[in-house]
């Protein structure tokens, strides 16, 4: 998937994942759809993208197994869900530990943090991929995320095509 | 620190990490700089990286506070060094879980992968920060790197001036 170089066949693995990672649209789209928005239209609402930027990250995250095609509907125009592959929820890690950097080190302009919940034991973690409280893995099935523009709503992350709306898994407090 | 857009306002820390960290150029250079190639013909020379795009990278990370400026030696023209700071030694969480994802999702020309040392126990990391080893933060001060083309040579991260040579940590094993 190259961006502006090739990096795909390097030797070194942190240059393979610029290769698909150092790219905006490319990691707020991912952002999107761990949050449940994985249709075109929503995607392009939510992100103010224009549509052929957000055409060509979809086909590129897909050409790079990150994302898979699902159609729906039974309309004669096709339409499809983007859904996670296993390789794009392995993502969850390079954009939890983005957020906890950023959070750690850049002025939010609502003064509030991302809440990132293992939703196994209920805390928030501080780790990227791992709950240091209940010693398990952070994956996109025991991850919520709490946003700063949505104080109190946790957003159960990873793919399925239902529900749109904000989940609170169980476990998890409503509000801090 | 805008790229194409200027994300560096945004609620999201999600977005405010990608408007530094979602550029080829400058996850490379940290990465370097991790390596403890500090200097600005040693970055060239390893990157292959054009000499303006090199300085505007290093200005970039200088302004958005992740690296700072130390001069070195006594000739005319002014030399420096490129360290890390505090926020620039917390980027290393990004720099893990990039590798560790390619390094699962694709394929690497050596069939070597990147070896994540936690020097506190010697043992490798599965995670992006955090040794469940033994219990303990994985930063730039308890972490190797063993390269996948340079196998069997640890490097300690963490930026000081000297040595530029690899070191290999005391209780890591020097080949697995």
């Amino acid at each position: 998937m190259p961006l502006r170089s090739d990096w795909s066949t390097k030797n070194c693995p942190v240059a393979r994942g610029v290769d698909i990672f150092a790219d905006p649209w490319t990691v707020l789209v991912l952002r999107e759809i761990f949050l449940g928005n994985h249709r075109f239209d929503g995607l392009r609402s939510a992100l103010s993208i224009a549509d052929n930027s957000l055409s060509d990250r979809l086909r590129r995250l897909v050409e790079s197994g990150l994302l898979r095609k699902q159609p729906y509907g039974q309309g004669a125009r096709p339409r499809v869900d983007y859904l996670l592959t296993d390789a794009g929820r392995d993502a969850l890690p390079v954009l939890n530990a983005l957020s906890q950097w950023a959070d750690k080190h850049t002025p939010s302009p609502t003064g509030r943090t991302m809440g990132v919940y293992c939703t196994t034991c209920g805390t928030v973690a501080t780790s990227a991929d791992w709950c240091t409280t209940c010693q398990s893995p952070l994956t996109a099935e025991t991850t919520a995320w709490e946003r700063p523009q949505e104080p109190g709503i946790l957003v159960a992350l990873g793919s399925t095509p239902e529900p749109l709306v904000p989940l609170v898994p169980p476990g998890i407090p409503e509000k801090r």
